[in-house]
């Protein structure tokens, strides 16, 4: 008899586990996907460029569809919401199209992803105030912009709680709908994933493009009309007048079901794994036949050797292949993450890997940081883009802890020479000395990422008191 | 009394080591830099783009005139050619402006750059047949180009000899002057720096912008009128009219005076140093107060060990910046180089590090490779760009090799991303598992980097009974 694998939740973690295992097990395995939404394994790091009017969504964004899943041997329900997980009689609890019922297993994917934080503030279940976190939310929101008609002979007015990736994107994609949009941070700069320095130019960028930024701000309250409708934002006494607001304060893991079941959560939220994606309690063991990956999963971040949560894309199809691998007989082993992520505004690209200079003094580290201004071209080559690139090193070892990029077209996916650096412990030395590509329509002779590497290096040799970059 | 430096050219290496010296060394060093032409410090890997129109030249391409180093303290002789070098009276002759002289030194720094290949063929040194090494080229060919009238009513005809970096830069900078390009080379594919498979999507690009391409092809000998003015070229008993030629076949190190005066050469012909870049003998000893950086000097590779000659101004940059750190009393160390490199075409844009499939060969490593096609974005992205990944691994052990992108904009500069590997002598398997920047304007899920690691991961730990990809 083939072995029963329930999957729960069919985005790019719990279908990337599901294909792989179904491709290495095959007719030993029987793979059942339960998703509570209509939708499979799609790109939900493309929903504001769907919302923005870049993407033609959402058929765009589906790698998969359930149909396609199935062709491969894949049983996908969708519209089937998974109610209970039972680990003593291996089953889960199910309600579908076709009403409660019950699913047996040998072994459990939890895939079940994230949830957009909603602060508990009043008016935050209003019509009109949206997260950005699934194609249903997509589609709810190009629906509600659609609907709204010209306000004081403008297309309306938005604001974005939460100044971070989601926030920024949105931020854009509001204005391409000519909505005249205001972002709120309770941060003293848009992208706290960057230090204050670097947050700083993004904040400058966005006002440059028209965005309003009200930073240091803590939201009161969503103020709503008779009819349950949105009609502005208190910020710090202030009202917003608002015909749409979108959520963008962040995430946390989505793990009501695990915890229901007894499974043990981490510090940040999220199941904890080890390497194999197998669950884990809280002694580090694995609790047999229990799987996870993907959003509702704390991450191994190398640098420091510390379990984070960090809900990115591409950590959820690695970690949905490992887990899928290891599930279907084979061996494979997740390898952890150094916090790399990239966004466009616009025409401005930001970027970070490692740890921030904010991060570094928690873990009781001595490090130096250095920020330098370069081109992403030879500096006479037509097409040269201003970018900044800061970098974080540790005092006396040199060893490189962060990078950081903010600038134009061609800065920011260099960030990923810098991710490869701190991948092997290099040394900020050592990434300075790199044989990076050199000709003039594709870097200054030294290229930017170097320059900073080179610069910190010199930072880190230097005594303490002659360096005023220390933190 | 300051110890007296003579610098031997005065180009990226020569004047980035004499700047170097005189910041770290002050008034102990007596720097003099001795520079048959007219210009210092310039960045001749822009001369195509000038050539094409992209960069106003030449003065954009100077990054610091002679009166900037003499500022600086570097007494620079422009139009002074040093015509023999005595190491044993410690003295250079020079014949300048002033006429001949002698100047002594305590340490000398070699650093004649290269040459252009001229092929001993017929007509070779005909008026209108330009080697594209100098400045001083770059304006010659200029004013032919503007003094060429129309021809047949077109603005005439070009042939370039040589497909390499140089050649196919060329060859975008003639159809920019509205001519009508043919490339000659005897390889069957252009960018001959990549493998087969690779560089024949150069072709078919190449074409499609409108070049004829004569691949697998001799040149015979280049026709002359009584003038003495190139009329054509015979390439394997075909006559293509031209009413300018470029040379494009590659350079050689110019290390006439260094031989001249008992310094011996590497196997690649250049002068071959310590990773101080102190010029060594061929026991790898020091020559007392004999330096030398740039393209007149072998590098270190650091993949096979061997020496190799690699003429690109990142690496005379790095060496001279090496060199001036050790002569001026610091310590630096020259850590070598992965075979890094980067060319624009029109549209197109071509990178390549570490070994290809024909380099493994010769070096007894059993070798596999895969290539695939994704795109620079993700796919449903606007402006998602084709690209191609070529990878190469040990069989076995699974060691990077080498990486070649042929691509649309935004390809190629992720070659960067195998470099750091490559510097770090990573397997593919663990290039492929790196937290890599992904975002949907920026990249697929998977970088397409990390897939062609992935796929070449996979190859290289096939058996070789199962594997079609064995060279």
């Amino acid at each position: 008899m083939a072995r029963r694998v329930v999957v729960i939740g069919a985005d790019a973690a719990g279908m990337s586990a599901a294909s792989q295992a179904k491709r290495a097990g095959g007719d030993a395995l029987d793979v059942v996907a339960f998703e509570r939404q209509g939708w499979t394994s799609y790109a939900a790091c493309g929903i504001p460029y769907w919302i923005a009017g870049d993407v033609a969504g959402p058929d765009a964004l589906i790698a998969r569809s359930p149909e396609q899943h199935r062709a491969r041997g894949v049983d996908v329900r969708i519209g089937t919401t998974v109610t209970g997980i039972d680990l003593s009689a291996r089953e889960v609890a199910v309600e579908g199209p076709t009403g409660a019922d019950r699913h047996g297993f040998d072994d459990l994917v939890v895939a079940t992803g994230a949830r957009p934080v909603r602060p508990p503030i009043p008016g935050i279940d209003a019509q009109g105030v949206f997260g950005i976190q699934t194609l249903d939310d997509g589609a709810a929101i190009l629906a509600w912009l659609d609907a709204l008609g010209g306000v004081d002979g403008s297309r309306g007015r938005a604001v974005v709680i939460g100044a971070g990736y989601i926030g920024v994107e949105m931020a854009e994609a509001l204005q391409r709908h000519g909505l005249d949009v205001t972002v709120v941070d309770q941060a003293a700069h848009p992208m706290s994933t960057l230090d204050a320095d670097m947050g700083d130019q993004v904040r400058e960028a966005m006002e440059a493009l028209g965005c309003r930024m009200v930073l240091e701000a803590v939201v009161e309250r969503i103020t709503v009309d008779a009819d349950g409708r949105v009609t502005g934002v208190v910020v710090a006494g202030d009202l917003f007048p608002a015909d749409v607001v979108v959520l963008g304060i962040g995430v946390r893991p989505e793990t009501g079901l695990a915890v229901a079941a007894g499974v043990p959560i981490g510090e940040h939220g999220g199941l904890m794994t080890d390497d194999r994606m197998r669950v884990v309690d809280a002694d580090g063991a694995p609790i047999p036949g229990v799987w996870a990956a993907g959003d509702c999963t704390e991450v191994h971040d190398r640098i420091t050797g510390e379990r984070i949560h960090v809900p990115l894309g591409t950590y959820a199809n690695k970690q949905g292949r490992v887990l899928g691998i290891n599930l279907g007989g084979g061996s494979a082993r997740f390898a952890g993450v150094v916090r790399t992520a990239i966004v466009r505004v616009c025409d401005l690209e930001i970027a970070r890997t490692g740890l921030r200079e904010r991060d570094v003094a928690g873990l009781g580290l001595n490090a130096v940081s250095a920020v330098i201004r370069s081109t992403t071209r030879a500096g006479y080559f037509p097409g040269a883009e201003p970018m900044a690139v800061k970098a974080i090193a540790e005092r006396g070892s040199g060893r490189l802890l962060g990078v950081q990029i903010v600038g134009r077209a061609g800065s920011a996916k260099r960030i990923d020479t810098a991710a490869v650096a701190l991948w092997n412990r290099m040394t900020a030395a050592d990434l300075a000395d790199v044989d990076l590509a050199y000709a003039p329509p594709f870097s200054p002779v030294w290229d930017p990422v170097a320059i900073a590497a080179r610069k910190v290096a010199e930072a880190a040799r230097s005594m303490p008191a002659v360096s005023d970059r220390m933190r």
